[in-house]
């Protein structure tokens, strides 16, 4: 699934060429920002203006300009920050200071300047965007229910699987032969199942949800690969299964459950039964009012109350707020006050160098009366369980 | 398919509460650099920092650092122009010039120069990724053979429906009845056939090749809707399937074709008899030293000279590079020079409003020897000769 990195040789070429000290790129995630302002996905750049309560779009000449109930949608070929300066002098005035997000492209900003408007920067859509109205936690619900369906198929192939030697492979399935340490291997409908086979399966299921991303999916296996590589699935190790499928209207879900097919060992268990306290401490804590950086704390203090290590075992990417982005605010690392209309995904998870991983993640919605988990999945490691 | 707007009254309340003209937000495309420049796709923001020939990554703490042959991986959590800096004061000088992408966000920008640096922008990335290696020619060349099994789809099931009156559907199917215009619908599998379901079949193909992202699929039918609307398909209107397929590494295809069935008309036989003549311009025209903008001007001008008005009918986004991201360098409407290497999307399409709309797309790489078509889909409007 890993491409290669490309570009170091181009970019080395013109620093040298044009005698600078280095290169920096600040990457963006993918930005839904022009999805959340306007309801609808652009492909391309866009252009939007905000002046006396009205919107105003402006895109390339490459692409058809859509159809949307704002003041006006037009074509624009030149460069971002000058079509945006033209709206706003033909609308608004030509000078003053305009607000802006703080990462609005620096070329943008800087052709603003130019024409006469002095930039000040705000929060205001990251903070309108972190409390969700009822549509948005609709969309995530359903892109839950996807999730819950997806997770659900690799409980029922888990469940179906049988454990085959690995030097006994030409003979099919043999039932519970179980080989050494790392020989015996999963199989499943006549043919030995790999993290791949078995996330594709999910990404089936999840895109005849309706699910229109499910790139997101990854199943880690015991301790080899970080989700990436595929490896054959093997009995006794503990599988995670994540998914973080986005819906039709843009929204994304999260889930993540850990299956272990024919269990030999105490790791996975202990770790399991911290995971699943510290998921319970989410539906305590997550009041409004309450800090979201403490929720973020308390996931991981609980987690490490099993006797593992805050500073290698438990992970620290607890969550955050989710919406149209995987990742979006309130981050539980902070000192945000946590409001009703967050939704935020949560998770606890443990990794061990000679074990593996177990994780638990799970969304669940700030109400006025108290946390509600969105989805019904069931916890447990034993996947003929679900 | 479309969400509603949101943000605006929270951005209207911020412009009065500050006493500013308006607020301004360019917002970017999903940007795919950092998986281009690191092999990786991140779903957070990604410092990338290159200096001596060697990288340098920046993650905020809210993620599990990944495992990569760079220089450096290390957790952030300042502002990325902020941990950029520090890391050119560690690895370079103190001072100098930098070079970043023209579009890097303004907070950063300020951030380095605040630090000391001066900042001069580059192309050198966007100029890279125009120009693809073999490997992504192969993965582009993948996403294609996806995206020809989801078109296929259509045509199969297209192929296989009946005609149903629009008054008669609880009787089920009834061969080739068909009402008054607008009355007849068609039937597949025994339940009417919307643009939706169709469009679900499709992305049920793609996603079942190892596609991550089905959004880009759309079903347009005759004259209603822009393709995001659900609707019933009709006998004899044109039907446009396109696909937009990316793939496990990130890159993406592209591919339309139309269809109808049951035609009685002429006006699609006429345009699509004007698409396929253009679409056979780009095989003449896209050699290495040929204009891109020549290339896209003289697409619709073929398409036009089957009596199509180039103002009102025959579409401007005849396409333009395409790799990790569904656009990209070069754009068929500069004055760029086509080298080898390059893979362009091209597209001719023509726009009725009483009629609909006729589409073909597909993807193409200039090689030294001139231009390859990527796939081998048929263009024919018949989807049972697919």
């Amino acid at each position: 699934m890993r491409g290669r990195p490309r570009g170091g040789d181009a970019i080395d070429a013109a620093v040298d060429e044009r005698d600078t000290v280095g290169f920096v790129a600040v990457c963006r995630a993918p930005d839904p920002t022009s999805r959340y302002l306007t309801g609808r996905a652009f492909d391309c750049d866009l252009v939007f203006v905000r002046v006396d309560g009205e919107t105003h779009l402006r895109v390339p000449s490459t692409v058809e300009p859509p159809s949307l109930p704002v003041a006006s949608v037009r074509v624009d070929d030149r460069l971002p920050g000058r079509a945006a300066a033209a709206v706003l002098a033909e609308h608004a005035a030509s000078e003053g200071t305009v607000l802006a997000p703080r990462t609005i492209p620096h070329d943008a900003a800087l052709h603003l300047e130019a024409a006469g408007y002095d930039l000040a920067s705000t929060a205001a859509v990251e903070d309108a965007r972190a409390v969700k109205d009822d549509a948005e936690r609709d969309a995530i619900e359903a892109a839950q229910r996807a999730a819950t369906r997806g997770v659900g198929r690799a409980a029922a192939i888990l469940s179906a699987a049988t454990v085959e030697a690995a030097d006994d492979r030409d003979g099919g399935s043999v039932g519970n032969d179980r080989g050494d340490d790392g020989e015996a291997v999963l199989s499943w409908d006549d043919a030995p199942l790999s993290s791949e086979r078995l996330r594709r399966q999910v990404n089936a299921t999840l895109a005849a949800e309706g699910v229109d991303y499910t790139g997101a999916t990854t199943v880690r296996a015991g301790t080899r690969g970080g989700g990436n590589e595929p490896v054959e699935l093997r009995p006794g190790e503990p599988i995670v299964v994540s998914v973080g499928p986005r819906g039709p209207t843009g929204y994304r879900g999260a889930l993540a459950r850990t299956f272990v097919v024919d269990p030999d060992g105490g790791w996975e268990r202990r770790a399991h039964v911290a995971c699943d306290a510290a998921r319970k401490v989410s539906l305590v804590e997550a009041d409004p009012g309450d800090d979201a950086g403490f929720l973020g704390s308390e996931l991981r203090a609980e987690t490490a109350a099993f006797g593992f290590s805050m500073a290698d075992e438990v992970t620290r990417d607890v969550g955050g707020g989710i919406g149209l982005a995987a990742r979006e605010d309130p981050p539980l690392d902070g000192d945000r006050e946590l409001v009703a209309g967050n939704v935020l995904r949560v998770r606890s998870a443990v990794t061990h160098p000679d074990h593996g991983r177990v994780e638990l993640t799970d969304v669940l919605v700030v109400g006025e009366d108290g946390p509600r988990l969105l989805g019904d999945a069931p916890t447990g490691l034993d996947p003929s369980r679900w």
